[in-house]
């Protein structure tokens, strides 16, 4: 299984990044999680340049995402909303809209901020772009508040709940994958059989 | 009095240029309405190249800002939200953020889609992002839907009701700026008054 990591700020010190990367530990062995490291490289979205020689960055985003078998976003909160890099990366992931590589694409968001509130709105508002797009989003989020402080010399979460919460994430998002798979039509996540299917 | 219109999709042909040119004849005499060209020149925000020497696209746009009276946008709608080329215009605007030059800014925003919805998602996060940028944002939307269609050979709004709005959206605009020049505190804007001050 191979997971696809955005994180949505482009410092070279991002917590968001940080975030993604300490997802890592929580997924099964065999798991190859992988950070897009492509966000700068693409124009801003113009339907001109989206015709038969899309720009080289937007090919590589749309096989990317459609050779992954699921998404992990990892966005800060820029002015209440999603990081308009972010945002434009999802546009052009998102075309052509009725056959997008997104669809169906099993997708959990996460979020960190240095303010308190842990990037909840742009979280809630990625979410709904996701679904919009026609992906499998999970209806949970992770609120990072204080990112300074908020990882361990480790690279892992300091505060447990919120680890153990990452990692409820992680094994839902796994299930997503492998129920699709088995397309068994389950229920509730557990995390034993999440283990189990992996 | 000058105003800066924002066009928030980059395509040629863009309904929404279109919807901010169509706007020009609704100011009174004397206001200057142009429509900022750069979306596509600024790179995805990163806060690592925003030190003493941010990119020139940002000083440029940060300066078109400071000097114009009133921003004017117009915005499509991508997947349920703003197109990314323009949240990261706001974002690089934006900052710094205790200082910005959205500050006090009063703003009117407007959208056109080729749905039937007019771009109404977009519009209201749009207005909430430029809120928290410290904006003065009217509370109007104007959606104008069919887009493709809604438009007069001369480039108006062809649907009366859509042109009445868009003409009060614009009075309400004026008047944001002029009110705040007299420093007045009235309190509903009426067409003749705008017109009587302009």
């Amino acid at each position: 299984m191979r997971v696809l990591g955005f994180a949505g700020s482009l410092r070279r010190a991002s917590y968001n990044r940080r975030l993604v990367e300490s997802a890592a530990r929580f997924f099964p062995e065999g798991v190859e999680l992988s950070c897009w490291p492509g966000i700068a490289d693409l124009p801003a979205y113009n339907e001109d340049l989206d015709g038969r020689s899309p720009p080289p960055a937007a090919v590589r985003l749309r096989t990317a995402i459609q050779t992954a078998d699921a998404l992990l976003f990892a966005t800060p909160e820029y002015n209440s909303s999603i990081p308009g890099g972010l945002k434009n990366l999802l546009d052009w992931a998102s075309r052509p809209y009725a056959t997008n590589v997104l669809r169906q694409k099993p997708v959990a968001v996460v979020g960190a901020s240095t303010g308190f509130f842990g990037a909840v709105w742009a979280q809630a508002e990625l979410r709904q772009v996701l679904r919009a797009c026609g992906a499998r989003v999970l209806d949970r989020q992770l609120p990072v508040g204080r990112a300074a402080e908020a990882f361990a010399p480790d690279g892992s979460l300091g505060d447990p709940t919120l680890a153990d919460a990452l990692a409820e994430i992680v094994d839902q998002l796994v299930y997503l994958v492998s129920g699709t798979r088995m397309n068994c039509g389950c229920g509730e996540p557990r995390t034993d059989r999440v283990r189990a299917v992996a």
